[in-house]
């Protein structure tokens, strides 16, 4: 017969593992994060790569294809520490090992279309294209790994970084298309309109990023975006615009565009890196609480074990405690009632205080946990709501990602609503929509 | 190296250990339905027993009160099967121990309570009390182990299940009330409105278990309540309100009052029993359906071990498959690009084309699976919202549980909306409520 004090223990022994397994979740967004920002380069070099004929870019797409493959044996290692069999430290749920399988299945990819980049063999939109859907299966797999409830701080952490993550990856698209517009010298109305929608989407990372970041990690950012060459970014996307209305433009500007982009990108790279800093301490500063609390936990266990060493008859809250005393009377259901009662008095009311005290505490401290959560889940929920309508309108109209993301933004352009609003709008509405064809 | 299909099979195995946790929880659940029965007849009892100064119930409360240790050395077996160290099968998380540690403590009450109730130490109203707070203790185990989200039809199972067994407690409470009331022949203003809320309360449950029962439970449900003595407890509990007006009534109408409300407690009791057949039934299907698919998707993965023995250089969604193919040149990052591609190529568009659907799939279904889990575990967000309002109501006025809810209760009342919804507007208004005192 268990105790509740035994209980009490075990809730605490839950506490701890789950936060090992957010820290090991951590650790891997992090490393998530390397590997996707030396995709970006790889998919920004390889669109320069295509876009021009003379093959002056081929070895700088060479170099960051090799920096690339650090980062992608960095993360599979990670995740061969999280694979079922990798013993009792891992875990995870069934939604994180599909996002795994479909990570690992989109860098099965890699080899084919590197090989037809380096032979020239697709386009720089398709290769793009390409670089981009791996880029988004490792997004997914940040936002599962955010999408552990388990501590507050450290959840308003991650989805500060998913979404700094995801801000910086619009940043390297609008990098890639602009790109290839220089390159070609050639931009159409959709293309600009694209670009348009990357620029906005970027700035509502940032701001939401901003909004769930720490103090420490908003001062090291302003202290970033101070140095960012903002000024000729934007000098850059007016140029970009201009294409629209047939104005000449310098080729060789494709060389300072990516220059200018890739040093914002390398900037928020780093802000990445303070971020993945204040999530490792916030995660060891919970962990180290959670350890002392259970520590002091157990000092009651001891006491208590001591007392009922000393007593037959006692109630079941303690018979157990230290897995010392078994089989005590008052232990066995419809026995030693009264010796039980009478135990629980000669306990003394200090001590059966201080197990009550400890349940309330424990108790109250886990629902305001809970509903800290649900706070903080509302932003990752609103993530959930906009893929779902994209998904909708994919099986509803027959088109790509690509095409239902830019009709649920414009629709929210044109209705002056965010994007969360008009896609729950949809998914409301989803009942009335015709049935698939 | 892990491969993909690896993490789609242990996706797989996540998803049966979590439903095996999910029959355990519906097992743990029936079995604290069948304690809460008993103890709602030996409080029921117990209050009679000393509401009568003759002893003429107190073979009947001691009857029930065996009845009671038989049904709590069930739970406990139960819960020891729970426990962190009962095996690899043991689950749960923090706030399921923390909510276990609770019952045991509150049940460790129980023999100092008996020892009163038997020496007539403490009033029928106060026994009342204390008996509630342990069946409180247990409805409070039971929404934690309804509160697992797995799977969208059993979480729908478990709430309408809290909901009858929540609103039968009401109904038990109304039955200890109104023994008390005809034992004594006496019942206060306030006594009257706790029995109008017990009964509103009870109705509202019951509306909320039919919404989320099924049909074939439902149709049982209306069999029951065909042959409860519903027009006979209208009666009598007109019969009590009558005593407010000083309507002089006979004492021995405690017992057929007792008798009628027991008689429907035991059909309510019956339905429960339903319910958890149906509940068993659906955990098994589930689990049924989630190992054919696991099955087909191993034999996918003997198939791809097969092709995979025949061709060196396989990209990493095979190269480790069925864990004989180790070392694989494809499987090294930064080697054997071109060979993975050209095996990819050689495995055919049907065998990768079968990953990719799988993926795709597996990924669609646990979407579609947390979406209606979302929409099921609002019915249980409901009951969470209430009791953070009623703990704050504890806090700031310094009035108990029960006075808590009925505040809550009565200010629904009296502006005619749902007590969820008062129960929300005071909890966005607390920043604005004065500071505890």
């Amino acid at each position: 017969m268990k105790s509740a004090i035994t209980f009490l223990i075990a809730a605490r022994r839950c506490e701890i593992r789950d936060l090992e397994q957010l820290a090991m979740n951590c650790d891997l967004v992090q490393a998530l994060g390397e590997l996707v920002h030396r995709l970006q380069g790889e998919r920004g070099t390889a669109s320069l790569h295509l876009a021009s004929p003379d093959g002056r870019f081929e070895a700088q797409w060479a170099g960051h294809m090799a920096a690339t493959q650090v980062a992608e044996a960095a993360v599979c290692h990670l995740l061969d520490g999280l694979a079922p069999d990798a013993g009792p430290a891992s875990g995870g749920g069934a939604r994180l090992f599909t996002r795994i399988a479909m990570v690992l299945h989109a860098l099965d990819g890699l080899p084919e279309l590197r090989a037809q980049v380096g032979a020239r063999q697709c386009g720089a939109a398709e290769a793009t294209q390409r670089y981009t859907r791996v880029v988004s299966a490792l997004l997914a797999l940040v936002f599962e790994a955010a999408d552990i409830a388990v501590d507050p701080a450290v959840s308003r952490l991650l989805v500060s970084m998913f979404n700094l993550m995801q801000g910086k990856e619009f940043a390297g698209q609008e990098r890639a298309a602009g790109a290839v517009a220089f390159a070609t010298g050639r931009m159409d109305a959709g293309s600009a309109q694209a670009v348009a929608g990357l620029i906005e989407a970027q700035e509502q990372c940032l701001r939401r990023f901003e909004e769930f970041s720490t103090a420490t990690c908003l001062r090291q950012w302003r202290a970033l975006e101070a140095v960012m060459p903002l000024t000729e970014l934007e000098r850059f996307r007016r140029r970009l615009m201009s294409f629209l209305s047939g104005a000449e433009l310098d080729g060789a500007m494709a060389d300072d565009w990516f220059a200018c982009c890739t040093q914002r990108l390398d900037l928020i790279h780093r802000a990445e890196g303070h971020l993945a800093q204040d999530l490792k301490e916030e995660c060891a500063r919970r962990m180290a609480a959670v350890r002392a609390e259970l520590d002091d936990q157990q000092g009651l266990l001891v006491t208590l074990s001591a007392v009922a060493a000393e007593m037959p008859g006692l109630p079941r809250a303690v018979a157990d405690a230290g897995g010392q005393v078994g089989g005590a009377p008052g232990s066995e259901p419809g026995s030693g009632g009264a010796a039980g009662a009478v135990a629980a008095q000669a306990l003394g009311p200090r001590l059966t205080r201080s197990i009550v005290d400890t349940l309330q505490m424990q108790s109250r401290r886990l629902q305001q946990v809970s509903d800290e959560l649900t706070a903080v889940r509302a932003a990752l929920d609103e993530r959930k709501f906009v893929e779902r309508a994209k998904g909708l309108l994919m099986a509803h109209h027959g088109v790509g990602e690509d095409e239902a993301y830019r009709l649920l933004r414009q629709t929210a352009m044109n209705q002056g609503r965010r994007l969360v609003d008009v896609a729950r709008a949809l998914l409301d509405m989803s009942d009335l929509l015709p049935p698939k064809t």
